[in-house]
């Protein structure tokens, strides 16, 4: 089986929506891009750092979705990255109202050497350099490096973060983020001038309202299908961009139409995310229903318009 | 050819967009609608009312794209009605900066008798009051009534509204407009109490974001063609009504599955309204470049995904 590895956090959360607030829970972005890339018949494995407060069970729950969790470094004497937050109302705004970098701060990942030559690499958000270092360690230059980025860095290393822009395939942004980053309000120019920052793909996330796959002059569209209620926003991102790269790891295809597949597959599970709190409703996902949702996606966009006359 | 009835206002706009200004120029719900249905093979006919200071330029090109204008009742000693705005820098919101209602304000709108028995009537935005007393001469119960309205009648006129809206059969409206109406923030749940309310089809315009058709359980989803610069948006949600209303008149046929292709065609149309200012990409749109426009809504959302194994 083809390999994925996810570099990225595995936290604590503790999250209040309109419907209700929950203690420290999992969360991090490795976290949702790992329990949602495990949907695909692949090797992946998590590089990332916790504290001795980091229960077992988190890290079993890994392990049963055939997770590889042997680059999880545990210190035993440290806490583990702990962020809070509040979404407001309308769901797709929110505060943070804490966040404790703790163990993180000096996090060094380090990538197994048997992942070395992953078909996929996922860079979750972390520090630029720290993404950066991770690429210096892989060995094949045909590995799929998909990088998740946030406006944080832009603020504070933006210098950095063009350095590692630079050296992938993918990036997945999201539209206020894609933004500020070029300057350009229509998306359209922001997808080409981040292509000319490095990446052949640009993937731009707009939450509620879909996604958008830009390669040169191809472009497609996946609406977010839509909800009766979102719960809880949180990891909505980090679960789209773990289920587009599970799957492209899985087919070991990187033509535009697969991965076209590849952002419809990512939609469908971050719609499961937003169901429950946390990586809840990832946890106990079958493909069953994951197929089902897709054959949503068709329903919601098929349309049938010819096209010769 | 079968009928299609507009009632709305044929107006003066002056625009201000961060790319220019306009002086007054051919605005109202009704310009927009009209000119956008005249893409298709029917009989269209626009019920509205301007003033004496009305330009038989902007009249002729009605009639040139085979629009009856005998309906346009013309009050000699009365000022056209004119609304004039200024979009903020994202284009999504503006300012309105004058309102002036005109000979709109006694507005008493007559069906001609000939259109009594339409196939399609389009209730443009006006007073709720003046949309029921268009549906009380119309003559033949299988038309389909396809009503737009807006916020200023939810604070102002809201019974009324609800009396108009129990009696159509499809309503288009935008997303913040169907939260207002409903109480709802989920635009499902949204669509679900409008339906509750009268109309069988639900279209909920979300600009940039596209448009969702919800009918019973089925909903369709139809993205906004990403453009690379948005030069002024007003009229879009007008000339998707006409798009809409337009195919629905010319193909005589209210299924789920045709009413999916009036809504592409719809946001086809719309996305040459906002390339230019005002009406004036819409005035010389030939139907080649609506085909070639519909191609590319395919090429955006179409994706192959297996789902029998």
């Amino acid at each position: 089986m083809s390999k994925l590895v996810i570099v990225g956090t595995v936290a604590f959360d503790a999250v209040e929506t309109p419907f209700g607030k929950t203690d420290k829970i999992l969360g991090g972005s490795a976290s949702y891009i790992g329990l949602s890339a495990s949907q695909f018949e692949i090797d992946s494995a998590i590089v990332s750092v916790v504290g001795g407060d980091f229960p077992q069970n988190y890290l079993d729950l890994f392990s049963n979705r055939n997770i590889d969790i042997s680059s999880i470094e545990m210190i035993k004497n440290g806490k583990t990255f702990f962020w809070s937050g509040r979404y407001h109302n309308d769901m797709n705004t929110r505060d943070t109202l804490a966040t404790e970098l703790n163990v993180l701060e000096n996090f060094q990942p380090i990538v197994p050497e048997n992942y070395k030559d992953a078909k996929v690499l996922v860079l979750g958000n972390l520090h630029p350099i720290v993404q950066s270092s991770v690429l210096d360690q892989m060995k094949d230059a045909s590995t799929l490096v998909i990088l998740d980025t946030m406006n944080f860095w832009m603020d504070h290393a933006l210098n950095d973060l063009l350095d590692v822009i630079k050296r992938v395939d993918v990036i997945t942004i999201n539209d206020e983020e894609a933004r500020q980053l070029t300057g350009e309000y229509s998306l359209v120019t922001a997808a080409k001038k981040i292509h000319d920052m490095g990446p052949e793909y640009v993937v731009i996330k707009k939450g509620e309202h879909g996604a958008l796959l830009f390669n040169g002059a191809n472009v497609f569209f996946a609406p977010a299908l839509p909800l009766e209620s979102v719960f809880d926003p949180t990891g909505a991102g980090d679960t789209f961009a773990g289920g587009f790269a599970g799957f492209l790891a899985q087919t070991e295809n990187i033509s535009f139409e697969n991965m076209k597949k590849a952002v419809i597959y990512g939609s469908a599970l971050a719609s499961f995310c937003v169901e429950k709190f946390g990586t809840e409703r990832l946890e106990s996902l079958q493909f069953e229903a994951v197929r089902t949702r897709l054959k949503a996606f068709k329903d919601l966009t098929r349309f049938e318009i010819e096209l010769t006359s």
